[in-house]
């Protein structure tokens, strides 16, 4: 399972019980939680969703909205007896505010945090079954987006098409991963011939709080699901720029020119009570667009 | 109307829909708040509570649960473009958190934002109308109580009783002030004889996280209402002072001894999912005992 789970979709100011920003990517057994509004720990709680699998926390900027209910979920950790090592990965001067909060409260930690500082581009996170990588979008101040792909998975051994082919079982590995077998003739026997490709690797880009800029595409491209934020209609697009956001349209346009296979859209302005508006405007550009809503989970596919 | 409403009654992790401390007292047109848990926002909006009325924040001590809301709650108010000046009463190193908060985030104040720390015991904010005295209590880090007190209230002119007295008008305000008058014979014409006394003056205290302390009886003593923690039910003392907290009947020892017209209890453990006990057990040693109840407010009478 692959997929994510909306914790909030609003923007700086909570309002029609909608949260600021908080996401949990599920891969397998494995939780990342990307961004961390105020009363995120109560939204976990919420949605019933299982926190000591949380092994990485991404947070991609120091506006609060996006990690104000930080301390209080790496302090409640504690008071849950967590022993699991956990890896923060957030703008450097988080450090500095999160030592303060936790030497002047006298915090015990039960486990080991690891604080991962961004910096630039690049992977941040990986193991055999995923890698997170980061890239730089355009806020006012600095701030990050992330990819989160699942590993290329090996080809697989056609087993009919194989057989009487000769190829000793030991090259195997080396078929599944991708290489061509040649003969002690000399003949080669294709890859393609005899594997079958595997599904796919999946991703998902989380892009952050920025204004509309295609620079962005590049680093999303393909992806299999992208959360744009879309803070504002299409008829506030000086508003959006002024204040470093982005609108419904230019949310698509990033989804289109990146080639997204679909398109998430969240980070909703605090003057919009309803939302359909911003589906309707954003599929009239990219189709595949989706609206996300507080507690439903997207499988991405 | 004087009254407490209560946004969050329960110790450090949120649980059964309990949030952490957070209270609004209600004093005529002004509101305090004091601590401000996680989530303290979104409860100011859930209660309906005119959080542009708030003049003076208390915060009692630098654990998260009392505090971790704040930051978002003072970045709210300049969203909501607030102009009038926030009195901050809080711990002191609490200025250095929101200063490096305030700067990374390069937040934009639209209101004046005054910052007082704690130091000992006495007064720390007044008016015509009120005072807050702040007194220490007794907790693993510094902690502070609060009292607040409407101002004695002067004597009222009995009309019927002075008629025919020949005391001068001009006199009046010194009656109500509790002065006898002396005629121009000598004659002492005494206060009582002639004012009726006004409503007495109320008070409310909040005694922040302590353990059990009788030293404490002294700053909060003939209060009409004292809210006091009670974290642990009354089989758990020992945990409660490993832990600088008290029990039900600790609650209700010290409101006993300061002869406190009423008591509230409240910063429950999250290990208790009901609370009734807590009522049944404070209540046999203090009969004029209340749960502090989310969304409740306490009228101080």
């Amino acid at each position: 399972m692959f997929g994510v789970t909306i914790l909030g979709n609003n923007s700086a100011l909570p309002a029609y019980d909608r949260h600021p920003t908080a996401q949990i990517v599920t891969l397998n057994e494995q939780l990342f939680l990307i961004d961390c509004g105020e009363g995120t720990q109560m939204q976990l709680t919420r949605y019933k969703i299982r926190r000591s699998k949380i092994s990485h926390i991404f947070i991609s900027h120091m506006h609060g909205d996006h990690y104000f209910g930080l301390a209080g979920l790496l302090t409640s950790f504690s008071l849950m007896s967590r022993e699991q090592d956990l890896h923060l990965h957030a703008p450097a001067p988080l450090k500095q505010i999160l030592d303060l909060q936790f030497s002047t409260a006298d915090t015990r930690f039960t486990y080991k945090l690891h604080f991962h500082p961004l910096n630039g581009d690049g992977i941040i996170a990986e193991d055999e079954k995923f890698s997170v990588e980061a890239f730089k979008v355009f806020h006012r101040i600095d701030c990050w987006g992330f990819v989160i792909r699942e590993k290329k998975k090996p080809r697989k051994i056609d087993v009919e098409r194989i057989s009487g082919k000769n190829i000793p079982a030991i090259f195997y590995d080396r078929l599944k991963n991708g290489e061509d077998y040649v003969t002690k003739t000399g003949e080669i026997i294709s890859n393609e011939s005899v594997t079958i490709a595997n599904t796919p690797s999946r991703s998902y880009a989380f892009s952050g709080d920025t204004i509309y800029n295609e620079a962005i595409c590049k680093n999303v491209k393909d992806v299999t699901l992208l959360y744009h934020e879309a803070t504002f209609l299409k008829d506030q697009e000086e508003r959006a720029a002024s204040r470093f956001h982005s609108t419904t349209i230019q949310a698509a346009k990033i989804a289109q020119t990146a080639n997204a296979k679909r398109l998430l859209i969240g980070h909703f302005s605090s003057k919009y009570e309803t939302l359909d508006e911003f589906l309707t405007e954003t599929s009239e550009v990219f189709p595949q667009t989706q609206l996300a809503i507080e507690g439903v989970t997207y499988i991405i596919k």
